[in-house]
């Protein structure tokens, strides 16, 4: 059987869910309403689990959700949702630096949250007010995992990375002008972090780390089995 | 009482171990031979876990282990071993693109396997000549993780991306010439992967990618528990 | 007698064709419908073969093909065309990563078809899901050569590189965000690719391949001649 | 039967011959001789076609071919080759801006030249004085393809792509100071030049402009049969 | 006495002509009409010599010129001029490579007139054919100096500086896309240009040229005088 | 009376003092022996203040010292002194993140000193481990000024930034690879901390960051006397 | 007593002013009239220092003062005020090398009066003509301290660093075009002056510059009381 | 007849002084002794002007010497010249801003001198003492042109470029650390420098200033014989 479906506008991979276990997730940008709905419809035909597409905004997102029922719409992480996981025994908690960060952080939530994972929120905990990130460590601790959003120097991945010893993924954001270089210098801070075993992700994407996390889920043997 | 030490050279963490559950990890380069033994010393003596320093040519490690006894050095890693951790239930795969990958695999395999992992190394498999990658996929899919280790233009961490569900960790390294810009180039390449969900550490660093993956066995609440 | 023709705009060359072999094609970006219009009659006067401007909007295409009657606008190239050359015996496969990079793929095949090349779309075969590009490996083997059109990481072209023995031609795209940078990163990545003797063009420049591959088909003296 | 031979130090692809067409080139830099030993010695048994080995200084080529007779030792391009291949009907001319570029266009001539090819070295015929490469005209446009090899400003790249119908291979060379970049301004002119229908392979690869040049001999239906 | 006039929203500085022999040259952009008027004004009552507004569009143009009578505007050039110099004994020629560099040796030709230096435009004679530039040799030769400009690999400038022996300045422009880094690959290939002793202007400045050629003019003690 | 002493080998500026308020201060590399004795001696003589040579290595440092009497060398600072300052009311602070950073800083307190401030060395604080630069905290806030050595991600110049209302300079270094761009990325960091008010000199420079130290203790009129 | 305020769009740290002695100073870009304004509203309330937010555009500034009574706002420097601070002994003088480096400036000069420190606005004194920078030596050096505002080559902050010994604050911006890279070029000449002890800020942080003046008068003990 | 002469290791171009009027200058590195002896007996047997071969070591230049008599070595210019250039009436300054730009002004004024110009050196006159530039004024004024060598922040040129009227051709080298990144810095300030019509060579190049400055002397018809 053919695992992808050409639908003229796009060649859809029906089977990563079953090949790979991860569900094919759209990226929105540059798609025509028409094809998005296509699309989707296809995977929620040929696929049993959850179809989600990522920064798409209100307005063809609503005529989106027009041509296909059942699905929702979260404005602040521009993410449509249909079908979404059950939820799964990991917490992942997303942690920014500022209120600049919002935008990624919630698509890094939303995305995690549609695929089942259960979902912390702490914002604008930066390190120049070092008692904020001191305030929230027990709820960093308490996580299985810490996704870190921040834009201009990025200071608060090492912080973190320091606090938890828990998977650590690092998501710059291009927050900040001049010598912030549009993100560049965040995700540089990160990848050079004094903090032993950070792992990072592309500029702005919330997506991918939400993506990094849900993978933590999907080990073969989980170690509660094996010990 | 003092979480840290100072040596006069060197303050030395010794509360990680409580605080964080994470080993602290001695780099060697810069460091004198009296130094590294000192600090090792202290280590030892004040801490249980593992104590390990990494990038020592097998002058000084020689030297060192004759200060300080007990310590095993593995010259292809370049790894000096204190009180090896005894063993988890995780296995990471170390997949390398190529021949000149293969020192910051064996430093990514050994402090791993020090830090209680097992390890499955997996040399020479370049997406160049596919049909050894996919050869390989099985070992891959047995895994509970995978550090893929390449230079160049690093395409092999987005074909193993596409291969396993679980996480991968992608190490860029500063094989080739020019236009590789000594590792910049694979860096931005992982980063930019088609493959959904990588995640990235510094150039070269085997030592990160294995931290990394230690930290992949540290979560507070297995799945394996709570589910 | 004088090879080139002052138009007080543009200084048109119209002994390329004798001189070179090669049709003089006009790049429309900041070119005024009157210019393109002049240049083109000029060329259409004076050479015999194929007359393309290429990266021209709907709106002005339309008015300059009602100034120059007999030209073909191909909206998903951009690319108007004059006189289009008679076939020649060799295929180009054109194969893409995946949506976004289709409008550099047109650009791509269209020139080629203009140029008399025979073309083949390969669309969405990024190596996140390899079977995409296995499943297409006979028909790129078949090809004479092959234009590998990726942007993000550009892993495509290495994977590609490895399957054919043909010329492939990699276009660097400027898809993708962050660390993408614009187009630099694929443009790097392919540039050093594992796979040996591919070779690379500009970002974004679906023309310069295919102008590549129709210096393919000019060999002074043929092999099937020579031998 | 399995395509790849494991020998520890390094997984052979015995296939390449058969599957793609290609040889099986080996990097010599970061090998010690005794593993270049090896594997030319695996290659030569079980392929049939030329073994080559690029990048080897003098003293460790003499030692390599002490333990695997029958090699051919190129001190200029520092090339290793056994059993070359018979004669292509391909003549590539190679032509160099200046005494600088010596070294890099001497590999591609060696490659080129040990795969088959028919190669005409043309020296030092920068544009600063144009009648050197317009003397060359000739030689030039009756080669079946042309690989230019210039560092600095890399401006002969552009001269010959517009002399020449046939394919032109870029080679950016490191030559140069200061702005010059190591290559990189000669590797960028390249890629934006205003000649069509040029590509460019990485900085200082000689052996991947002759692969390349190679490729264009593997046409599945070469035009002098099919028009 | 005061050489600066303090406007309130600029210090205009009148000594300039009398200390240093170069007119006071106001930069357009950012400055409102008003502004621009009342500058122009100080000028005209201080000092003796031409006043030139660089890089104002007709809109704001044809207001600075009701207020302040006696100018002329080049659409063109984008500059207004009032009082030109009168003529000075040396011709400048200004090439350019295509069309797109226009607008910037519209500039450097309509700077240069307005401060009396003969020029001669001669264009689009990039070095893809190179018959062009060769047929405007004579005209090159003739020149006191010449201005080249042009985008993406600069490769004119090199040529010129082959062609003439005396001064030669090159003006990099913006013209072209991807790997042509907005005129930054142009500057990079002037600067290492292979034709000695060319010099070399910021990215985009015709403005910066034609003074840099009038300052050719203003030798303190000219040649024709003192041999 | 002339302020610049013409030595041949250098233009020795003794005016600086008088001028400046700002003691000369020769720097090391590319002088010889004899010369910097030279310029010192000339120092000595004409002016009163202090006399340092920074980045001295121990045997040229020997040299001078015999040649001219009375210089102390501080070998761990790699700095000459001859009549250090006698002391200001100004204690400065110089932090370090990790072992590496050390050289750098003890440039900078040497230097401090040697013009007479108080300076406390606080070492190896690193955010990774935050208590230690927590409990670091009243001897920074005691502090009248900072001076943060930091390489890698450069994050405790951001921590200190937050902990202190006082001056805070921060050095970015050279310690890290492949990402950490020989200290670029600390320094882009820096720049874009999140902590309002800091400043930033250049890589390595222990020595400007001691000098701007010493400049916060040469205001005209301090708070004390005008309120 | 928890020192943060969580509002929902932004948690407001309370207790920079008790903890730091800064007053929290909040960024406008990104946030909505109705979260600067319960923000504003906050700061008042628990608060008794000065309340700023930076870059708002008219309209919305307008906005907010309906919402929040009692604040100013200055067009120039597109900066809110309430409660500005009592003056303190020192005084900054703000100088800029051209017009276009106005805003940047108004921005220093708003920020460090709003925070009492005296400013003295020196306009338009750019290098080109030294006179001008000559003529307000005097103003410099009576200054407590110096914000160098400068673009293009940055150059005028070496000559200041030149001429006063009292902090000097470089805030480069992104003024210029083409080699002037947004600023970029600016940035790294003012970090490698060779005028000893600037300091340097990030492109065009008028803001960060004031905030570095204001902490230095915050010293612990003055030098007026110590010494 | 031939233009060049092929020596195998060398296309010696001996038609540049007739059909332009300028010598062929050697460039020394990567060139055996025996390379340069064969060039520099060809150009002194073919050609009439003088002979230079630029950066040549002691102990080569030397043997060359031996090889070649009448030949004279400058150590600081490490230039070797044969058949000097009778004078011409342009008197060039060069002038540095640092001790560490000594060889590049070397190079450049030993350059010029070799081809007849007359050359003043003014040395060591760096921005941070402006009263050394200022009291150097007079010398300035009065040279036909100036040669500007300056590293670090390079702003020395903008500072000679406001001063005089005459062509100022500006050198940036390599003098400097961290965010000078090799001279790269200095000639990005350099082509932003807001002295109007200043002129930037490579990196280091005081041959291609001194040839520029030479090229200054070429022009066809003189002010004073046209006026």
């Amino acid at each position: 059987m053919s695992e992808a479906l050409d639908l003229g506008y796009a060649r859809v991979d029906l089977g990563r869910e079953a090949r790979q276990g991860l569900p094919e997730i759209v990226y929105g940008p540059g798609k025509r309403v028409g094809e998005i709905a296509g699309i989707v419809t296809a995977l929620l035909a040929r696929n049993t689990g959850p179809v989600l597409v990522t920064r798409v905004d209100p307005g063809p997102a609503a005529e989106v959700r027009e041509r296909v029922p059942g699905g929702a719409y979260d404005p602040d992480a521009r993410l449509l949702v249909w079908r979404p996981a059950p939820p799964v025994a990991h917490t992942v908690a997303v942690v920014t630096a500022g209120t600049a960060d919002g935008p990624v952080a919630a698509e890094a939530a939303a995305v995690a949250a549609a695929l089942g994972l259960r979902t912390v929120l702490i914002r604008d905990v930066g390190v120049a007010g070092l008692h904020r990130v001191l305030a929230a460590a027990g709820d960093l601790r308490a996580a299985d995992s810490v996704i870190v959003v921040a834009g201009m120097e990025g200071a608060l991945a090492s912080v973190v990375g320091g606090l938890v010893e828990t998977p650590v993924i690092a998501v710059p954001t291009s927050t900040g002008y001049g010598a912030a270089l549009e993100g560049v210098t965040a995700l540089l801070a990160m990848l050079t972090s004094c903090a032993a075993g950070l792992t990072v992700v592309n500029i702005d994407s919330g997506f991918g780390a939400a993506l990094a996390a849900y993978r933590l889920t999907r080990r073969a043997s989980p170690a509660g089995e094996e010990a």
